[in-house]
């Protein structure tokens, strides 16, 4: 993308409503704008991470075994009588009518309706298991919506469902999610740790909150230092064999936030592994059982001709939460430093002295190398103006082309997340980038 | 995907309610399931074409030049008392308070909110052109939803606004908009048809349907057979080009909906040149100058330091409804012709006896070799179900494994398009589809 024609419109102040480094910054490099108290609109910038987010997460579903629908957003309270939430769940929920007095929603969540449409089709044990998900835009009417998309009123969700026979095979699809978590969050450069938590308005008896670590994370966690160091994505996974052993390495050290955090059972923990740090929420799982089967009336003919009344569980990753969630893990004083899977543009090249033959000339060479993860600073503007965008913006790599250079054949690389720069080549410096 | 774990669930029965081939179809095809009136859950199948037309569309809107952001659904009901709109709209709006009793709606289009998220950033001539566009979810309370996705309440749709310094530019744009329309529906295997139209509520001076041609289209359409034969395909587009001479040859042809149809002009027609057939609209494209800029207080400085209010242009496409049109076009008694593009699966590998060895280890063999754009039969069920099934989701190949075939290394290629069968070797069968 070229930068003159490119609608990507930073911003010199910061917001005074922004409270949070990743709301500052996602509405100081134009990646989002508020449309009303808690909705946002995505720019194009904002707009590629939301999408690279979503295919990570996609990627891993459907890698565990999950497949994907898309269930609409708007729900009747009927679907939510049968379960008893439409009373309990308050003023949280988007409730609306349509023209003929029909009372509907926009749905905060999926177990009713996902449970009613798998209610349609599984007649026989033989259905299942089955896991389904879809990534769609939830609406949660927060009375104080704030820390921009961190908690947003509509905002992005993966939610699945998992529909087992047993609880031996519930237990089996949670440790598949549990993995595929790990992973996911593994993937966008997130050292995010699964926690107990409590169970909520969901019901159930079985439940994980993955928490990531940012210095300016909303609660206080406690951790053993294992989980700091273990590489998740070093070995694949075999989501058909038994995960147990990956699921009992991570529950079995100590892992909690604020509310669950139990001084006996920390103090067992050597001082030397014990770690306290502020983490965020990215990502809730849980078992509950037969919680919406039952109450929708779902069951099936079992392996011995008796109904029987699945077991579920649900799986939560606040996808657009994440885009801010990354920020606070990945930022200086400068601006974001994203992980390069996750970056809007894995290469900026700044040309610092547009109109030159000779500058212009390599910028395009290199910037028809890299396209089209390039973005191609090519406005007439100052180079300090340059510098400071490719910062905010957080490129991993900046590809910087002056005069001087350009005569002797010669780039400056510089690497966003350590700062390092390096005079090049430019044939060095496109194998360099492309192996990265 | 194997069968035997998917979530693909056929049903043997017509339901009563679905009128047109399509919406009977994608029910019993498992492609979508209605939640409430007019409103769907996309399941497995349908969701693949769904994100398949999607993608097309996209990279089509990317290589005319516009840039995709995302906004949200539910909008404020000022934006569209700036525009005078929020009255006009009538009971298809579907208005919804929220919990501080702000009113609030679900958005049917964006021209207003795009206007005012432009107008935050563009200062200066210099900020124009631009063409934003989005995905996105919108919600419109028909009174009598019917015909499937065809005509549903919650519908996916792309719309692109363009934002011009004058008429000339603005003019261009919508040329750039309408080669892109051509492109699209025939990447997409459909024969589309620009024909003129009235501009009705989003206002302006120019506009043309996108019709594609199908037998049991909703209205009815005259046009030259010129516009039949001409391959959009055939040659590469130069967006930064002059593109008149493309838009002319579709313009000075004869083509009109029943509306427009104009009898004299017709009998102009050599008679060997008429066509008159069915027709779906699948896309509007629309020039309306200052409408919304104007109403919304958008202005940029001007070349000449004087304000300029910019032209606009909106260009939607129905993306939900396109593939119930998609299906209009191509199907027969037995069910769905996936054109190629579209299709949820290139192949469908169909295991006629599962169970015995030969047949398993080569069905698997070329599942593998077509993964992930395949199918397997891997059902215990019988070899006219498997037949039925295939031909009712309209895979484009189908490639028979039997155990006689199994033995003597044969396997048995189905062209859906044309009921062609041909028993080859693997290695041929694999060539052929993968060649294709």
């Amino acid at each position: 993308m070229r930068l003159s024609r490119a609608f990507l419109p930073t911003l010199k102040e910061t917001p005074a409503e922004a409270q949070i480094a990743s709301h500052r910054l996602m509405l100081r490099a134009g990646m989002v704008r508020q449309t009303s108290a808690g909705i946002y609109a995505w720019l194009p910038l904002g707009w590629r991470v939301l999408q690279k987010v979503e295919q990570i997460v996609r990627e891993e579903q459907d890698a565990a075994g999950a497949q994907e629908i898309l269930m609409p957003t708007i729900q009747t309270a009927d679907l939510w009588r049968q379960s008893g939430r439409y009373d309990a769940y308050g003023p949280e929920m988007l409730r609306l009518k349509d023209r003929h007095e029909r009372e509907m929603l926009f749905g905060p969540t999926n177990e009713e309706m996902v449970t009613d449409l798998f209610k349609g089709y599984a007649k026989s044990y033989r259905d299942l298991p089955r896991n389904l998900y879809h990534i769609q835009w939830k609406f949660r009417d927060e009375v104080r919506p704030r820390f921009g998309v961190m908690r947003g009123r509509e905002f992005l969700m993966k939610d699945a469902y998992s529909f087992d026979l047993d609880c031996t095979g519930a237990q089996k699809s949670y440790r598949q999610m549990f993995v595929a978590y790990l992973r996911t969050f593994a993937r966008m450069g997130l050292k995010a740790i699964p926690m107990q938590a409590d169970t909520g308005p969901i019901g159930g008896n079985l439940s994980h909150e993955f928490i990531i670590l940012a210095e300016t994370g909303e609660s206080q966690v406690y951790l053993h230092k294992d989980l700091l160091e273990f590489d998740v994505l070093s070995r694949p996974v075999d989501y058909d064999g038994d995960l147990s052993p990956i699921v009992d390495f991570w529950t079995s050290r100590y892992a909690a936030t604020d509310e669950k955090h139990d001084e006996a059972a920390w103090a067992q923990v050597p001082g030397e592994s014990q770690v306290s740090a502020r983490g965020i929420e990215v990502g809730h799982i849980f078992y509950f059982g037969t919680k919406y089967s039952a109450a929708m009336g779902l069951s099936v003919n079992g392996p011995e001709g008796k109904p029987v009344v699945p077991e579920m569980g649900s799986y939560g990753i606040g996808v657009s939460r994440l885009v801010g969630a990354i920020i606070e893990a990945n930022h200086d004083e400068a601006g974001i430093r994203w992980p390069d899977a996750v970056a809007p543009f894995k290469v900026a090249v700044l040309n610092l002295k547009k109109g030159d033959s000779a500058t212009d000339a390599l910028s395009e060479r290199l910037y028809a190398a890299f396209a089209p993860d390039a973005i191609y600073d090519d406005r007439e503007d100052r180079a300090g103006v340059k510098f400071a965008d490719a910062d905010l913006m957080g490129y991993p790599w900046q590809v910087v082309i002056g005069p001087r250079g350009a005569a002797a054949g010669k780039v400056e690389l510089k690497r966003r997340a350590t700062g390092e720069r390096e005079e090049l080549s430019v044939e060095d410096a496109i194998t360099r980038i492309k192996g990265a």
